[in-house]
């Protein structure tokens, strides 16, 4: 209650007192809607005249009413700050709205609303007068998967200015359902690190992005569906003979037991050489990096504290390996926390973040371990939920303790 | 007519002589429809249980029919190869397919579907092991237009691998109704300049992408409208009080007469600067071009005919300045071509590309320059439209001629 109401004072400064509703930020150029009020209640409208039920699903489903001329309207109550992935249902019928720029999460292009911050709150991803990096696309084929792969690096602004110097690198991924493009169009990863590295909080480094998605050839596909990517409603089917084989069912549980294995054996094989090979980096465990958001949080401490000769530092945003119950310090994760003054000697930030509404398992994760004897950093994101805003926090404060 | 019968053949060794039904590219991970089969027919899929009346919309409108499981199917003919945007129409609502990645065109995020070439035509734009280049993603601040911008910079292999070097850089633009995104994802710009590259057929060069819409601060924003980004049904209204001031009408007709002007002004006010303050440019005119496709070609032929101190090359891809008639030598484009001898001098390649069914205009342009004595080449791509297999073959040709 606390927080909805100073959201609502806040708000109201931001708002300037009126009450207008402003167009969401990720919308098309020039499209009205969604927009999003001073209480964060947001209002959304699609054309279907025809459609005999419409509804907006954020969260929950919302109806929307049909208006005589054939624009179907809600207004749904006040939202959480930051990115939603929301879909509309017209007739049955799941489908982006056609008003928004499109985001990959449960696998698919579907529609995407930002809530918006106080501005100040908001700065440390806002664009700034301050030098910027890049972040680029770029193509390698993996002989682990057998496939042409696709990931996105980061490097800051003095990387081309200067022709020589070798820089430290993170490895940071998305979540379930999500793909290798999620933290540099949800995440805003380079403008919360061209912010940190300009204000020196950060070292410069390189930041690679990649899909946490690797399925050895000739696998069962059913290891895709149990990592969201085949989620829509139109895929949960058998294809049809000599279709592409798409499984019975997907889902966030029922994860094969090696679901994590082939990802790290293609970063291994594939992905690190390449950077290695193709950029000027610093090397050494000491100078690598990774974490991940959700089941890339999984997948990083997977990797990561089984082979702690290749990193120095892991982050686990909204996901790690504990958290569930069941942690045991001598034998969880192949007992590597076991002893305790040897894992902290290697490790040199175990980070945990998580939203402050989503639970206690990652805070009691962080005191089992600190019970143990383990050194981590807890951070909590007040007042956010398993999201995007939470995320941009996490990299926000972990990325300044990285490579000192 | 010969044509598809080449077609028909071609693709009936391509696909092994069966009648299977393959996804497209451009599906999301597992989803079985839309799927191509042999003769380049379409069956597309949706659910949509509640639904009335479901329509697929690429070319024409297409009935589809409902199914006793809730699923809507349509199998239409045979399409063009290359490259097609597509919607679907669920009881009156134009919507994105949820079952592809979709595409930033007609002003929205629509969905795209991919008609396969034989493998060895598409080998030019295909991943093959040689070194590969970057696309990169870059925000910077427009003083002409009061905001932050993005574009995207190919960068080759060998630009990071030596840290000397200066390389000539090509200015390249979408069409209408797309953005700066177009040519890395529908264009495959990086592939395209990897395979030419490696081949020694192309110089070593810096493609810079940039979106061709750029409006004066309290501009009126039917500049915007013209230039189609606020072209889909649900925007083509006047918006709410306070809202962002979406314009009555949109559509392609009825430029208003300085639509290129502020794009041309914040080109060399902003983003070239930006460009040769950014990366490794060799300088002058002569390494310096600039090209688009469809309206990105006129943008092109206005910036570049107008600054002939600043471009020695300039390529229009279906779009140019000429081509519908009331073209003369001694007056259009403000004289520029009335001295032959002199613009041949100045322009070391002028390209004329289009796609063969796309009609006589850019043809009798050519034909009218070259009757003039204007220097100039004309490619034409066979069998296609005015869409990404066009400008995709365009670039191929056009790449290889620059900077020799």
């Amino acid at each position: 209650m606390k927080i909805v109401i100073l959201c609502l004072f806040v708000s109201a400064l931001c708002w300037g007192q009126t009450d207008e509703c402003r167009p969401s930020s990720l919308n098309i150029p020039g499209a009205p809607y969604p927009c999003v009020h001073p209480d964060r209640s947001v209002t959304f409208r699609v054309s279907a005249p025809d459609a005999q039920k419409v509804q907006v699903r954020l969260g929950g489903a919302h109806d929307m009413t049909k208006g005589s001329d054939g624009l179907w309207m809600a207004t749904i109550p006040p939202q959480v700050v930051g990115f939603h992935y929301y879909s509309l249902v017209i007739d049955g019928a799941t489908v982006a709205d056609p008003a928004t720029r499109t985001f990959f999460g449960s696998g698919w292009d579907n529609s995407g609303i930002e809530i918006p911050e106080p501005a100040s709150d908001a700065a440390y991803y806002s664009a700034k007068d301050v030098p910027h990096g890049q972040v680029a696309q770029r193509w390698y084929y993996s002989k682990v998967t057998g496939k042409w792969r696709r990931c996105y690096v980061y490097t800051p602004s003095e990387y081309e200015a200067k022709s020589g110097g070798k820089y430290p690198v993170l490895y940071l991924l998305h979540g379930w359902g999500e793909n290798e493009q999620g933290w540099h169009t949800q995440g805003h990863v380079d403008l919360i690190m061209d912010n940190l590295i300009a204000e020196k909080r950060a070292k410069p480094m390189i930041v690679v992005m990649d899909n946490l998605n690797a399925v050895a050839p000739g696998a069962d596909a059913s290891l895709y569906a149990a990592r969201g990517i085949i989620a829509h409603a139109s895929m949960a089917e058998v294809a049809p003979a000599g279709g592409r084989g798409a499984p019975a069912a997907a889902g966030r549980g029922g994860f094969p037991t090696n679901w994590g294995t082939v990802f790290t054996d293609m970063m291994f094989t594939d992905l690190v050489p390449m950077i290695e090979r193709t950029y000027r980096v610093a090397p050494g465990r000491e100078n690598r990096a990774m974490a991940g958001l959700s089941m890339g949080g999984m997948q990083s401490f997977l990797t990561v504290l089984g082979n702690l000769d290749k990193f120095a530092y892991l982050g686990g945003f909204s996901g790690s390996s504990g958290g569930r119950g069941g942690f045991d310090p001598k034998t969880s994760n192949n007992g590597v926390f076991a002893d305790a003054a040897a894992f902290n000697k290697k490790m040199k930030v175990l980070f945990l973040g998580i939203g402050s509404v989503e639970g206690p398992g990652t805070k009691n994760f962080s005191e089992a371990l600190t019970t143990a004897g383990v050194h981590n950093v807890y951070f909590e994101s007040p007042g956010t939920a398993h999201d995007w805003l939470t995320w941009r926090r996490c990299l926000n404060d972990f990325a300044p303790r990285l490579f000192k």
